[in-house]
């Protein structure tokens, strides 16, 4: 959103723009001190040079940015459906006292907020593909953008307005089931450690090829049988006549995923 | 258009299914024959199978069906444009006696119509990719796609209706310029009749790399120097002596052209 | 995929024609009879009227039809790749026996395929937006198409067969955890039987309201407690009071959203 | 043509980060300041989080701005098109010594790179569009923009690179008719200069209305009739009353639409 924002920033600046340099842009019947005087009082710079019309890459350029907009929100929007299907069920979108639920499933809970952005971005991104067809006017201005721009201009900032605010609206009574978090961690048997098994025995000197073939059976075996990856490593003697009992256990500590948070909080938001 | 009206039946028919399965598509609070009995009354058939809703590939259809309706008009629309333009000037959008010109210029008639038309169409072509985005819903019934039905499908309907209807006005009226066309054709100074000579010549025994030459660099002077094409290819010794004066005269009769013109109007518009 | 081989079978019906109809359209140098001997033998229809072209309605129809298509193998790989999560994990991509996971992740069995048809869906749209900016040519006839059908046609007729090969060998060798599925299933303590209470409760006399308000209170605390929704209602005095305890047992019973299974399947697929 | 420079900056300069946070982005294996290490060698800036994957709005930001470039470039390709159409014939595509012309016809010069320009940009136009959909990955760090990316990137960028390419040869080789520029402008009778006589009736006290009407009438009659515009003003009482013939004739002249030209430059391109 950080990036969205300088885009957009970006977008906006180039689409300040005003003309009023006459039919064909020659300044025939009007002096372009007039263009950058009117321009002046609507906080516009002038266009350094128009035709009948403003070239309308600026214009696509506002919609494709909001089309980046709308399209991260969505990422967010798919995320939230995601942590909120009822087997993984990390996320739920907030549900006023009042409201209620599906009218045929009185228990139903839908991420009707999540799955309202998603599909509203994909009109944002359409309008941006119409905003593109209107760059390559006829000698550079031809009318054909106005029935366009018409419905794709109110349309696309009305919904990212309307985006935004039902996306921070979301957000902000987002309930968060941080228990269930760590229990879908936990549903893969230690599986997700993995990689820590892996390059602990490549450190302890065993061959890439290997140790990558003792974790798999291991791993595969885990999966399947639904029985915890450290037990199964425990008794596998190429892996323990390798690696010691507590150099195992140190494998499944989830302290390294959390070692550089900090670190990178202060590389998005700033120390 | 009369692929088009193949097509839009073919996309009416398949979407004109209706549904009362249930919320999971298993009937299980209502038997099959209640949507059979339902359907009929609405004059739809019911879907053969469906989960809560109807599968959008067959929304995704209609919707491409209208943009091809609606790309197909702006082809006819394109056509106008350039048949209107000043050098041109061949046909043109009929201009009411009440109507004013442009606001600045009093003399001007522009194709609003067929700019208008232009335009539209890239709005159903943009609905329609959204429309092909709503086809792969979440478990074959996630409701993303409402938000931007309820969009695209008032839009695209309204749109191509409008279209249709704008179109066929512009076309009743259109004011033709035959005499322009005429003299268009006349503009290339005999160019358009390059073929025929090329093929008479090759027909007269002439290599085709030889008669391609010689046409080649007459057809050149010709363009550049202003000078009729017939003019030039008599003053050719080589072209004259495999083409009697009478042989390359036939060569710029437009007969050929016009020759199987009934034959193409039966075959589009039947006998 | 019924309905799409349908489709397609239209499609490819109208974009078999040909034409030998000369630079514009006119037989001028060409006897139609030639066309029709000539397409014949190439096992095509003439099209009834041509220009330099073919007019590009065809091709973008085509198109349309193989993104209808595309867009159809992604709801099913969309499916494939919720089914096979973690949480969820109702079926699995087969993973060859010698086939290495994720490099870094012995244990990871991805849904490769699944995504990469996801994926390829995308440019297969894409492709088709473009197929249908090439229908208005100028004149009926520029060539700006041509560059454009270099990629689109081969990209996307080449992807459509490869997305059907893989999608074929995907579900051919698929996993399926059946008894995964029934332990989703009751991952909501009965709250999917949720509907058949409340028309219990409405057949029984109950105002939809009150039934309503009665279920809802039940399904939100057996949610939020993670209590067997039957055990709630057999201890609420005013369900109770309506329903027998053999009625509301028979609400939870699966076999109503199998009863009509056969059916369906008979509508699908024939008797 | 500026703006996009500075558009293609921004773009470039938001996508050159690297990561090599680890499989979920939490550095648990590597210290950040490898990434950064690793960064600087690369001559990228290590983005600030990361999951798997780099987030695709920034591809999709880049991709996006291909199509504009493109949508200016085809803007561009559209007035070459225009000003090289036979009843238009203000420029020409060079055409080498040794080129052939059509097939068909030997005279034919098409403006060939102009036509495969157009086409081109509705492939870069559309691969944006498969980009945008490539950001709202699942979990942040799905893999199914891969499929897309191995074609959207490569083809976006060659082509992007080789209309540039090709744009700049068209333009440094491109032969321009100025004569027939002045004789276009003649075509219309003195009708350009309608909006100049509409306002100098008004400077010298007409109503708008009333100086419309005026201009009008003589408008219509000098483009039915093909008379100059001057002439029938010349012969209109109600406007001789008013305007002298001195008046009138300055009315006609091109100068006021040449006397900005070197401002415009300036703004444009610097003194």
């Amino acid at each position: 959103m950080a990036r969205n924002r300088e885009r957009f920033t970006a977008a906006r600046r180039q689409m300040e723009v005003g003309m009023l340099s006459g039919a064909v842009g020659t300044f025939a019947h009007c002096d372009p001190r007039v263009e950058t005087l009117a321009c002046a009082r609507l906080g516009l710079t002038p266009a350094p040079i128009s035709t009948q019309i403003i070239q309308r890459d600026r214009h696509a350029h506002y919609l494709t940015t909001l089309a980046l907009i709308a399209a991260s929100i969505e990422r967010i929007a798919v995320e939230l459906r995601h942590l909120q299907r009822t087997e993984v069920l990390e996320v739920e979108e907030s549900f006023g006292k009042q409201q209620k639920g599906s009218s045929a499933m009185p228990h139903k809970k839908n991420p009707v907020s999540a799955e309202n952005l998603t599909g509203l971005s994909r009109l944002v991104r359409a309008n941006a593909g119409a905003a593109l067809e209107n760059v390559p006017l006829w000698h550079e201005r031809d009318i054909s953008h106005s029935s366009v721009e018409r419905v794709i201009f109110p349309d696309s900032t009305i919904l990212v307005d309307y985006m935004l605010a039902r996306l921070t609206r979301v957000l902000d009574h987002l309930v968060v089931h941080a228990g269930r978090m760590r229990a879908n961690l936990e549903l893969t048997h230690g599986l997700i450690h993995s990689q820590q098994v892996l390059l602990a025995l490549t450190r302890a000197g065993v061959a890439r090829e290997a140790a990558y073939r003792w974790v798999q059976r291991n791993a595969m075996r885990s999966w399947e049988e639904h029985t915890p990856l450290a037990e199964l490593l425990t008794a596998d003697p190429e892996v323990t006549g390798v690696l010691s009992a507590a150099a195992l256990a140190a494998c499944f500590d989830l302290a390294p995923h959390l070692a550089h948070v900090d670190t990178i909080f202060a590389r998005v938001f700033g120390a």
